[in-house]
């Protein structure tokens, strides 16, 4: 076993902070090295969802140690996610750049849907299939998320604004509990699960599984009342309310079982927890260790085979929205292979996955067509930018959106990215092949008399073509000069050759 | 003929205005006064694209004049359409009140593909259908429409940034016409339709009909050359071409059969026209003298026969946009019933028309859905305001985007319509359906004990319902509570009283 064969797993979520370094034991994960940090960042968020300084602090000093620990890992054996707090937090781009930077690692801060798809992912590859449709819960400190699934792919993903210590924090100020305040967070989660729980009744699960710290605690403290039980019912969870509502507080229900880092999030978990139970008719809860993390460790597994969820999702997209696959797979191979040579030279930390965001951006270029001719490149980046894209983080989905932008019309709205070379290069890539392919048919360019090449530092970009070519496509040509005139105005010189 | 028979259709392009009366003989148009005048707006669009002052005078004066010839004229009698420059015009928010006030109506600007609709509707009650698909293209100032279509619907509706005056003022500045600018306006509008060339191939057509000023004067043009010509040709236009750029300008060309309005933007319509020749291989082109004025006349009959557009539009987003129907059928209906109990002691200008607009926001107040559950009442809001919506104008879209938008969360966004008292009122409508259905069943509200009651002097809602049924229902009684709070916060009082 070397260093080479490891997988590290950063999960930032709103409660607590993991890093996991596990091996990779023909598909199967072994932890090699754990540790977990109650960073409780949710409680950082302030009226106006501004992250306030301290909790920024106090993440900062977590992401320093865990960069610590990683370092020597390269960027493919790494993989940081953020959840719901990093989600919301109004004030978030400030702090990217610094957690970043103490990590040592890029994060990528994923939507709740997303959440949802790694978690069932950690769950399937852990608990033997039972053959029956599964539910999983995941009450987090600021989201929770709701999945069925049968198979490797689960069947519907929800992800719900609910969490053990926004709840705790909204509705037991100073941790006081009295039957009408937890009635009314009990309330206010059904209100919110009422939403999902016609979709979830309709698929139907057999069984049903938590997977959380919250669902662990509330499973540990029924266990230590009496050891026989290893799950989670509502009468259970009845009990142990009545018990906190009569002493006033979980800390004076003094409860067995229930460990000190709890204490504090145990009762907005346990609202939401009754609250699932009683919209979904949930009978009762089986608890697994397995969790987002581990799902992050088998979709890169999974990534690393080649078996790569954001290649089912491009396809899914297109058929959502109604694509033109055939001129998608033209403009996309012959955007690639312009991206290719444009890049040949250039030094990149990624260079294969920007190849394959161009990729992708050119297969879903035309989206936008979906919801109006009139704009459509700005509608296309809407929608990936917006939409839940199971396997892509926020960060990817915001450069697929900007390459799709960038595919036509004026050129100064990507000039602020003219420090991010393989992004613009992307751009310029995808431009020229939507340019060269408008016509929506296959085209023959001689390839010997064909060339494009990228000067750095003169920024200069030279397209060399042949002469009776662009003779005879004269649309074709004038499109290219006119391209040349957009670009110059943020500096770059293209220059096409007749050769 | 009474004067309540009669409908007016008033049509704001970008090269002329007019104002056309007609009389409905049994779903027939006949035409009883007409009036243009050439404002030729598009004229007055800076670099900026910003109407200048002069056009806007201009435009203010005709309308004006409009204004005075239709008075007397009942709303349900009038539609006032605008169509490119007014889609561009960057001022055009500023403008619109003034040029409203001044005609007296409201005007709908429309999107390219719907003025491609209305103009195929004109197209289509007036020319005997020949059992073949049909190619209609329309010429206009600002932009160029494309439609194929074989029965009443058209199959295929595109529009482009091409147009006579436009072009004119691009190409030929100072009219003046020399073989390489007139080669290069064709290049540039041949590079433009070659975008949707092969869509309108595919679908093929069987003959091509010429709707506009242009097409119209350059038919005249050639006719008065050879008197037995009735048709346009590529051959034909080549020789116009030849003249005039040997002349030096339309003007010194002398063409015989040219109007002396149609001198300034003739050239830019025959390099447009050319280049749909070329790009589309059309043969020949005929010409019909319906146009879009005679489309918004078919459109507002078919309207009063309740064989409304705007219907099958709503049923067809539905289906693009996989909406649950039953549930937005089942909210549809109640945000209908509560707005009519809201809206019983307002008088407003067109109650009929705001319970429509009510009902179509509930019936696609979930298509956002389909990008995200997130925010999914922001997506539906921009789906509403950007999509081509077949029978809509853009200010309908916006109001419908509005009440979907409104449709949950905080309420300061709609707070800057409290002076609109239907719009938010259909907003509360629409809330509060939705909060109602929010299980997504069928839900019973005892009817005698149910009642709802505005009153406007003292922006006082009051909302009784059955106690009992209250009691049984404690998350619906809870987010009532919340609303309330909600509401109270834009100053309305919202009180829940049980009986």
């Amino acid at each position: 076993m070397t260093a080479q064969d490891m997988l590290a797993t950063v999960d930032l979520g709103s409660n607590s902070f993991r890093l996991q370094i596990c091996h990779n034991q023909n598909g199967h994960l072994q932890v090699v090295d754990s540790i977990k940090e109650m960073v409780r960042l949710a409680a950082g968020l302030d009226d106006q969802k501004n992250l306030d300084q301290s909790s920024q602090q106090r993440a900062l000093d977590c992401l320093a140690r865990f960069g610590e620990r990683l370092r020597g890992f390269s960027p493919d054996q790494v993989r940081a996610v953020a959840t719901n707090t990093f989600r919301v937090a109004k004030n978030i781009s400030q702090f990217m750049p610094l957690a970043e930077a103490k990590l040592g690692f890029p994060i990528d801060i994923i939507a709740g849907r997303e959440e949802a798809r790694l978690i069932y992912t950690g769950v399937v590859h852990t608990l033997p299939p039972k053959g029956e449709n599964m539910l999983v819960i995941d009450i987090g400190g600021g989201s929770t998320e709701f999945v069925i699934g049968h198979e490797l792919q689960p069947a519907i993903t929800e992800s719900l604004s609910l969490g053990c210590v926004s709840y705790s924090m909204r509705f037991f100020p100073r941790g006081k509990i009295n039957n009408k305040n937890f009635q009314a967070a009990v309330n206010s989660a059904r209100a919110e699960i009422q939403r999902i729980s016609v979709a979830l009744k309709n698929i139907g699960w057999g069984y049903a599984i938590g997977t959380s710290g919250s669902a662990r605690s509330i499973r540990d403290v029924i266990a230590a009342g009496d050891e026989s039980i290893d799950a989670i019912t509502a009468a259970q969870m009845q009990k142990i309310a009545s018990r906190i509502i009569t002493a006033g507080s979980t800390k004076k229900a003094r409860l067995e079982g229930l460990k000190p880092d709890r204490l504090e999030v145990f009762a907005g978990g346990l609202a939401v927890m009754t609250a699932a139970f009683a919209e979904l008719n949930i009978r009762e809860m089986t608890i697994t260790d397995a969790a987002l993390r581990d799902g992050v460790f088998y979709d890169m597994i999974g990534r690393q085979l080649g078996d790569d969820m954001r290649n089912q999702t491009i396809a899914d997209f297109q058929k959502r929205y109604h694509v033109d696959t055939i001129q998608a797979q033209r403009v996309a191979t012959l955007a690639q292979m312009i991206f290719s040579h444009l890049t040949a030279s250039i030094s990149s930390d990624h260079p294969e996955q920007w190849q394959q965001y161009v990729r992708w951006g050119a297969l879903l270029h035309e989206i936008g067509l979906d919801i109006s001719h009139t704009g459509f490149h700005k509608h296309a980046a809407y929608i990936l930018d917006q939409a839940d894209m199971p396997g892509f983080s926020r960060k990817e989905q915001h450069i697929l959106a900007t390459l799709v932008l960038g595919q036509r019309g004026d050129l100064r709205k990507i000039a602020e990215f003219s420090q991010q070379e393989m992004l613009w290069l992307g751009i310029l890539s995808l431009r020229l092949a939507v340019l060269f392919c408008r016509a929506r048919q296959d085209i023959q360019i001689p390839v010997n008399h064909c060339d494009i090449h990228y000067h750095k530092n003169s920024h200069q970009l030279l397209i060399s073509l042949d002469k009776e070519w662009l003779q005879h496509n004269p649309l074709t040509a004038s499109a290219l000069l006119q391209e040349s005139v957009l670009w110059q105005k943020i500096g770059l010189q293209l220059e096409i050759k007749a050769i």
